[in-house]
């Protein structure tokens, strides 16, 4: 990895990007580091990357800006996903890929359909594997990882339609897990209509001049 | 709470906003939802809050934005710990907290400083009831609350000197945990001298007209 794709704006005393950097290293990933001189003048490429706060860190991967620091330590471990996991339930397929996976799906027809459907199944099938044997992400309880993967099954109706297969059929575990989260008032009482995802969805191919 | 304290800008179809309104709702937080026109035109004060993304959701606490769904969550999760914590294994007391508890002692003196003390003491003493008989607040292995955590101890020389206290002798489990994490290079390699920062505070507390 080029030292360039990876750019830290950094602050020697800042604990807050001394956690990007304990991230990085636990990876073992080469970044640069731009040192903020925060009591004179911030650089350029702070102001422009964090134009709300106009504070360190901030991630720079080939250019695209990401801040705040929980948020940067997620995302570092979300791209890298090895070695040392830093949050392990969800080591091997993230719920932030559910999301790619399916917009594989809905963006595609014919073989190239049939590729995508494949890749989304085998998410699902790695996210059931890190759950093992509990009930939730989180353990015995509904947690911060469940929050997250939930919400993406919203449109899951929409990939099952297009995709022509069931994901409950595909991965027995992951639909149970999805009917366990669906009990609670919280999921059940914001989750939209799936039929209405998948109109919503039939308009997105429209207009991405699929079909 | 009044509705206008916590203001959501939205879009139904949206799984990342649904992550948010799942997680309000896991808390029982009433909260304004904005609905955005993302195919027509965005409005104001979303271009103003997110102006690199320009995306949704964006969450107003009281008009100051908080941007990307997965940080959302986390800092409602931070905000409200109960009902339901969502990263239960710092449910009580999160590391957040350390930072602003340690800024307590540096910025007081006198009595005030003594009443800082005893808050931090508090904070880290709630940290290893968080943590039970577990090595790392990730379980066996170092994870990411430990990452979001560890950083924070690189000023706790300062606080000691100025507060005149050992955080190992008050919570002998959090200074063990310390120790064991500061035997990983990612860790050792990344924190300053102790007292390089005690200098930072030094200067940080003259800027400050303390003392």
């Amino acid at each position: 990895m080029s030292k360039d794709e990876l750019r830290l704006l950094d602050f020697w005393a800042s604990p807050f990007c001394m956690r990007v950097k304990i991230a990085l290293s636990e990876k073992g990933v080469a970044y640069a580091s731009q040192e903020e001189d925060l009591f004179g003048g911030k650089s350029d490429v702070l102001l422009k990357s964090n134009p709300i706060y106009e504070k360190v860190p901030v991630l720079l991967d080939n250019g695209k800006p990401i801040v705040e620091s929980n948020n940067i330590v997620y995302y570092i471990d979300d791209k890298y996903p090895s070695p040392n996991p830093l949050l392990p339930s969800c080591a091997y397929g993230r719920p932030v890929h559910i999301f790619e996976g399916g917009m594989g799906i809905w963006k595609s027809k014919g073989e190239e359909l049939e590729i995508a459907k494949k890749d989304f199944i085998e998410i699902l099938k790695k996210l059931e594997g890190a759950m093992g044997d509990k009930d939730y992400f989180g353990g015995d309880n509904f947690g911060y990882v469940d929050v997250i993967a939930i919400a993406m099954t919203s449109w899951f109706h929409a990939y099952e339609v297009f995709g022509d297969f069931k994901v409950e059929q595909e991965c027995p575990k992951f639909g149970c897990w999805m009917k366990r989260c669906l009990k609670r008032e919280s999921v059940s009482s914001v989750l939209p209509d799936p039929e209405k995802i998948y109109q919503c969805v039939i308009m997105l191919r429209k207009m991405h001049g699929i079909e």
